[in-house]
């Protein structure tokens, strides 16, 4: 495949992504009174459409796999880049999951009547258009396509270059299910360049789309929050703590420092930084676990003094978000030391404490300023499916609109309808 | 008073933000557990320090008055601006009745039990650091706290300065009554230069400031959603539309459109076109009761031709707000000539249907993607009191976080509590 095929002649980035911007509001029209019967019987249409085209999503894949490793990609990219029969049935899955959930749309959310007769309802609506900006793991193309139009959003998706071949034979057996339902096949739009500058339009196109949201790295996500003119749902950093208090069960501690870091240390959710109090008796087993378990302990002074197989620690420790076999643990004082190194340090991310003392846990639950706060629990459960949700675009860690896992739900906004028999206002 | 004491001398307009927002974030952590109790007792002393204060803020609004007079301020401007005895009676009741609603911080949205055994609850938590940019009116500066206060938010408030030393006053005796109750007094804080890089500072105050919220004229609004990197709550335009359907009842045809267009034509939600069906039998009765009641009619040739009352309309009178009494008012082809107007003019602030038709009232409150939409109602109805929310801080008309109006619940967001008893992820 020539280059002139990866970036077709576009004169006018901002104009490609006006026009799809143009197609998709008034696909999502359309999709806002769309039934859940509609929605549902189009995911169910893709997803037959993604395992009846698996030979042609395969050898799309094979290509984009081979052209990786002509380019040198990690072990690790490719591994997230890698389609097969198994993967792909469980993309199909996925929608077809998604095709089952609740639709958010249209959901009352409070209602009252006035004094004065008029009686009013909060109903969720769809968002409109949203953007998804991703990298590498060609899943998204169906994940976000699929939560977007259950929640009747149009979406327009921006994959990452590495996957271009993949995304392209996902959307097709995607926009074929749509075309088989009826729904406007604008609904789930692909830009069609890999030009850098289409996401520049993208994040720049206040009024044509209503959110964007990135799904990847850090870098992916710091270039989005720091060039964004359109609002932006996403989280830069998970730098989770597990505090272990004075009064946390042992066995308790030590199984769930263990998983909060280890069981996928890929993971937002994974825990970082553990925290131990002063109090607590046995760092020393909580050490050792670890390292058992194949993880690099870094530690301040007093828990490196407590076992021979610590590094010290070194300031930019406490900020780190390894994604690796690695933990940095500092000894606190008491939960006014875990409080104060969380507040410090935490990315508001997911943030747990390990304790006993229900007194305690309350002050924590109440005092850590993160979205996701638990006790005696993994940080590992910090996830959308985990929580019943269905499935997750994503977990925010901004204030404002949604906080935490993203899912149908958070692509809604709501409109006040207010019923009234005639009456004007005094 | 000398340009120096309005303006004193700072070197760093941006060191002076950022150190009102680091104040402001330490004020948020104590308000963030601070009880209802507590601040419900922090407003009415606020609120009794207004009253006790009045001659000191009488004066010093008298003082602003002389320098608009002086400084030829419109008449409109000088009554927004001016305060007396029954004006700063009715600022203190509005704080002790913000005292007097439900606490939203630490309400429980819902609540879930998953398989595993874990306990998940979503629960309000305030915002954090709240900026206020708005002109004239000197209320705001007390409406802004209390609800900024009620909901756990610390506040930066930046005033116009033609009402800088009512502003200045009433925000003395706001923190007088904040420093009696025990709460910090940095809760509440008021920029004090006039200095206009003052507001550049606070609209590019991430992580300082979690939301700015504009109340003012659409120069001001327009200056903050262009220019802020903050999240904005607002709405620029309220173009507001009534649409008489055919099916209207003919009085209730006439009161509404009277009502939504002349009980206050300065007010957001003023209607600013009225839409009559081709189909509804009485036009020159809604025409009649308006120029009667003192209003401008601007009609497009079907209604030009109903009355010679009735001036020709040009382009852009269905895209302007007129905040005065002049109404443009267009035929259309039924309601799907309404929606298609609608779609295209409306602010989506709010728009009203007026039908007996059920289905088509129906089809009508689905359709028009507005923050409010009405049937039977008058769009002056379009505020947070008449909704029996207590209060205001504004109506946004985004589409993230809050739409419509805005009050206690929309300057909260919620964080995750996840209760464990030692699960691990699988």
């Amino acid at each position: 495949m020539t280059t002139d095929t990866l970036n077709p002649p576009i004169t006018d980035t901002d104009a490609l992504i006006a026009d799809m911007g143009v197609r998709a509001r008034t696909a999502a029209k359309r999709l806002a009174v769309a039934t859940t019967t509609e929605k549902a019987a189009a995911l169910r249409a893709a997803a037959q459409q993604l395992r009846g085209e698996a030979p042609a999503i395969l050898a799309a894949n094979a290509h984009d796999m081979d052209a990786g490793r002509a380019n040198g990609l990690s072990a690790a990219m490719l591994d997230r880049l890698r389609l097969d029969t198994a993967r792909l049935n469980g993309i199909a899955d996925a929608v077809e999951a998604v095709a089952a959930l609740p639709d958010p749309v249209g959901a009352e959310i409070d209602r009252s009547t006035r004094p004065n007769g008029i009686e009013l309802a909060r109903v969720r609506v769809p968002l409109g258009v949203i953007g998804i900006i991703y990298e590498s793991r060609p899943n998204v193309t169906a994940d976000a396509a699929a939560l977007g139009l259950m929640s009747s959003n149009a979406v327009i998706l921006r994959g990452g270059s590495e996957a271009i071949h993949s995304n392209r034979a996902i959307h097709a057996a995607l926009v074929a299910g749509l075309a088989e339902s009826g729904l406007p096949t604008d609904a789930i739009q692909l830009v069609p360049t890999q030009d850098r500058a289409a996401v520049g339009a993208l994040l720049r196109a206040q009024g044509l789309i209503d959110i964007i949201i990135p799904r990847g790295g850090k870098g992916l996500v710091a270039r989005v929050q720091d060039e964004a003119r359109v609002p932006v749902l996403a989280h830069l950093d998970g730098i989770c703590h597990t505090y272990i208090d004075g009064a946390a069960d042992a066995e308790i501690a030590v199984a769930l420092a263990v998983n909060a870091k280890m069981r996928r240390t890929g993971i937002c959710g994974a825990t970082e930084t553990i925290l131990i109090d002063r109090a607590y008796q046995g760092p020393r087993a909580i050490i050792d676990a670890l390292i058992t378990a194949g993880c690099e302990v870094r530690g301040d002074k007093a828990i490196a003094a407590v076992s021979p197989h610590v590094t010290l620690a070194d300031a930019s420790d406490w900020d780190s978000e390894y994604l690796d076999a690695i933990v940095s643990i500092a000894q606190v004082d008491g939960i006014d030391g875990a409080l104060a190194h969380i507040d410090r340090h935490s990315s508001r991310h997911t943030d747990a404490i390990v304790t006993e003392d229900r007194v305690i846990a309350g002050r924590f639950l109440a005092e850590v300023d993160s979205a996701i706060v638990m006790h005696n629990a993994s940080t590992q459960f910090a996830d959308g499916g985990e929580f019943g949700l269905g499935a997750e675009i994503g977990i925010a860690t901004g204030r404002l609109h949604a906080r935490g896992p993203v899912a149908l739900e958070g692509l809604t906004t709501y409109k006040w309808l207010v019923r009234g028999t005639g009456q004007v206002r005094p």
